[in-house]
């Protein structure tokens, strides 16, 4: 016996077909649906029939098998053994975060073949694994962010239980599971919710659709329906922590705004779990009130992603300019990134042709997520490329150095630790021709008007272009990347070693560059951080003199009472005397 | 000598047309063209021609002689010779408010008719007066809120140095001036600002067109636009603050919001000038984030307009339950708005159909504006009827008294203190025939859906829709205007002896009612306000032993120990044994 529910508020019939059968539903005075079914148990597959149309998808659904057309499976989330009852996440203070993708981490791109490569992330020294999108959206390949059915897994990925075993098992190597989740916008394709009842709004547009009725007439369940999603993956899948994609789009002009209801609901719950969920909003706001505690008018959120870091990182380290790297490519702004977090807090911007952001002052450094690559960076590229393709070993070594010595949470992105040789593209799969042709059009456009012929772009619906995405695990063990691992490896245990790195206190970062001579040094207590990016070897004045060295990426690096003498791109760790 | 200066983004050329001659401008790096003309001076009517278009008006004129489309005029705003050296406006705690539309408050409309009945609100008791919108729209009668020319004063008022004097009467009188401004859109016809420079933002539509382009690309040269506004009329007319129109309809997802950008630097000219100019925002969000002081992340803006409690007490009186009066009606809701401020503070809304609002706690009702009437309520009825025309003068009088007992800061619209038998109708004078017709149709066909025929709607076109809005100062010495004049005198003056009555701390506010016998109590420190709204005589317990009549409105109410003998719609008002 099961009790179908569902809230469809447009519809003025709804019934429920379960099995070859339906069945009627009775309406509640809010607009959600209930039928008792005797015959329908985990297993059952169902859909619902609106006024006579369908049967359509459960908005809710916990289990696509056959894809986000077609009827949704009555899933039992009690029955799965967990072993993982003890476990507590690390702190975000001292987490150092791995993001990957699915179905691109492995050949078969499965959560089960997850699992047998979770140990190298242990040996790593990473402590949280965080994963792109894995719920439900049309076609077999994608990143996951054009998805429909936020309540159920990917087929192509496995099914519900498959997931509960990739989180159990890094629960039980001591690795924490992040979740990436969507709740800006739907995906194009398989997209019913509109069907039911006032899911979208077409008041804000956002760049990838109507944006979600958070605000409107019947928002209040559609933010339930929300909500529930975070409390449903952190509840019955054990995730540590949400990841929220591009929450600037998300436009809601309520006294509560959806994300402070979000953070409320989740912190309960981790109360009631004893457990501590965290939120990691990914925003391009620059807007200290998404980390601000609820009493200084702010959403309470754990840490949210710093572009401005990786943007002041990745110019200096390739000198590029072009896009939104035009407003970065000083070594003030790395400066700058490194002890206020935010570059733009209310600079004027040449990018976006206005006044960007405001200081962060006062928070820590763990409320930001710092970090070289991530899927955006890499895989927004016309072609994908990881900054092992764009430079040198020496600076891949001072990339990481940087990263992992950073008053941040330090990110990685799946193979960024060996240097893969593999790119991270841009891949999708619809089946409908015309979303297919639109979005092939769409990203060859978006670079030609940078340059890119559209030969040389590759098309994202291509199986090629996701096969090419897949990591060589084989080549890790290779030089050089084989020397880019260890160097990680290193890092991150040094990291787990030297308390002054996962101090967050930023008003204690302490820098010093010059910008013509191309060297870098920051001085966090007792341990500093020497770059030469200069393509000469050259003296770096350091601010202590220096007495152990605890990394350096070369051998060649001389330390004397004054100062160092550096190889060109190379970067020493050491400790003052 | 002149200088003249416009910030033109979009043209490639532009000069000015100042007299009869052109003359070519020098474009700066941001935007603002410049050009030295010998021969213009205060007087001379100018113009600028952008990539060989126009004249167009200036988008800063200070004076449209000859309306939105003609040529603007340079006024010297320093020649006017101010007496109000010396006055301070009274602190918006001990403060009465009275609404006037200057078109209409005299059978002349201009800002010098205005002058010759301030004594009138002198001797009524009022200590600001706040003129609904003055600056340039098209036609000659208008509400205001379709302004298009910011700066510049609607000629059928009158030119700026009467404004000024007008201003300057008031502060002779020791009365403070409140500005109606409206920055959330500008009105349709005459609006030029868009080829000039991106003014408008169409990713967030608003419902009277494009909203004001507060976060885009180049938003912060038009917030510089706006933040002078303000600082223009504080400065230059001598303003002690501004109404802010519907502010709900300002989106702006910047970190540091436009109207905390506004309130800093008023409250930063303030400080300079020695003055306390305060901003009064009109919100229908019941969001607290306005009036919470920028530490507790708010915008630190002076006091709201309170719907809520508009809405509970206009329910109350009349019976009316359509539209948004259908979240009201109870005397608990009145209850809550005078010890809550907002009567939603999260709670489930049938109108707005989700929940609505968030608690005010820790807020003085001197943060929010009540009325029994405005310009909106009155004027937004089919008819524009006062309260005059709905009730009679027993629950008049009670309005009154709950409205001038309250922990607000009270606010009469017009008028409303004698009761004017005219009513406040919606008209404008669009000279375009097709927003003429848009207008008369849209009108009639919004309260067609409320069931009024064509023919009940009043023409807003009309020039008879126009006269008949405007006030007869001769009744007001007729019964029974001159009781319900007399009556707002007696009560103003009674808040203003009685500190009781301007102690804003809501959590002391005590009430008692009785939904079914229709009475209700506030005691406020010593002093009871008793009110009886059933159509029959009745006792009225109240909370302490009678003493002294401070105010009746009817003899016949008799005070006993153990309580009160009320007549139908009676309000007295005394104190404690």
């Amino acid at each position: 016996m099961h009790t179908f529910r569902v809230w469809a508020w447009w519809p003025r019939k709804v019934e429920v077909q379960a099995g070859h059968q339906r069945y009627a539903m009775r309406r509640g005075r809010d607009g959600w649906w209930t039928a008792k079914v005797a015959s329908a148990r985990p297993g059952t597959d169902y859909g619902f029939v609106l006024d006579g149309q369908g049967p359509f998808p459960d908005p809710r659904s916990a289990w696509q098998p056959k894809g986000v057309h077609g009827l949704s499976r009555l899933v039992d989330h009690r029955s799965f053994r967990w072993s993982d009852g003890g476990i507590q996440a690390q702190p975000l203070a001292s987490a150092v975060i791995y993001e990957l993708h699915i179905g691109t981490f492995t050949p078969e791109g499965t959560f089960e073949a997850a699992i047998e490569h979770l140990d190298h992330l242990v040996q790593l020294g990473v402590t949280h694994v965080e994963l792109m999108p894995v719920n439900a959206f049309n076609g077999s390949r994608g990143w996951g962010y054009d998805g429909v059915d936020l309540f159920a897994v990917h087929p192509a990925y496995g099914d519900p239980d498959a997931l509960r075993r990739l989180v159990n098992a890094c629960h039980a190597r001591g690795l924490a599971v992040l979740l990436d989740v969507v709740y800006n916008h739907l995906g194009p394709s398989g997209n019913y919710l509109g069907k039911y009842a006032p899911y979208f709004n077409s008041r804000y547009p956002t760049p990838w659709g109507p944006a979600v009725n958070f605000d409107g007439p019947q928002s209040d369940e559609v933010r339930r329906f929300f909500c529930d999603n975070a409390l449903f993956w952190l509840r019955d899948y054990h995730f540590d922590g949400l990841r929220l994609d591009a929450v600037h789009a998300i436009l809601d002009t309520s006294a509560e705004p959806f994300l402070e209801q979000l953070r409320r609901e989740v912190k309960t719950l981790g109360a009631q779990l004893g457990r501590h969920p965290v939120l990691i909003p990914e925003s391009d706001l620059n807007d200290p009130r998404l980390l601000w505690p609820p009493e200084r008018g702010g959403f309470g959120l754990d840490a949210q992603w710093s572009d401005d870091f990786h943007h002041a990182l990745h110019t200096v380290l390739t000198g590029e300019r072009s896009g939104y790297y035009q407003d970065f490519g000083n070594l003030a702004d790395l400066s700058q990134a490194l002890r206020a977090a935010y570059v733009y807090d209310g600079r004027y911007s040449v990018h976006r042709r206005r006044r960007h952001g405001r200081s962060a002052a006062g928070l820590s450094g763990h409320r930001f997520v710092g970090y070289l690559q991530n899927h955006d960076q890499v895989g927004n590229r016309a072609r994908g490329e990881r900054m092992s393709k764009l430079v040198g070993l020496g600076r891949l070594k001072i990339g990481a150095a940087l990263v992992l010595t950073s008053p941040f949470i330090p990110m990685l992105f799946m193979g960024e630790e060996w240097g893969a040789s593999s790119p991270f593209q841009f891949f999708t799969d619809y089946p409908e021709p015309d979303l297919a042709r639109a979005v092939r059009e769409g990203r060859r456009k978006e670079f030609a008007s940078f340059g890119w012929k559209t030969k040389d772009v590759p098309d994202p619906q291509a199986r090629a272009t996701f096969e090419r995405s897949k990591l060589n695990w084989a080549e890790r063990s290779r030089a050089p990347h084989a020397e880019l691992l260890a160097w990680h490896r290193a890092l991150i245990r040094l990291r787990g070693r030297e308390p002054a790195l996962t101090d967050g206190r930023l008003d204690l970062v302490q820098t010093r560059f010059d910008e013509a001579a191309l060297w870098f040094v920051i001085k966090r207590g007792p341990v500093t951080v020497a770059c030469n990016l200069a393509h000469r070897r050259q003296a770096v004045p350091v601010p202590a003199a220096p007495g152990e060295v605890l990394l350096a990426s070369e051998d060649s690096i001389q330390l004397r009472a004054a100062g160092l003498k550096m190889p060109p791109d190379s970067v020493v760790i050491f400790r003052s005397q």
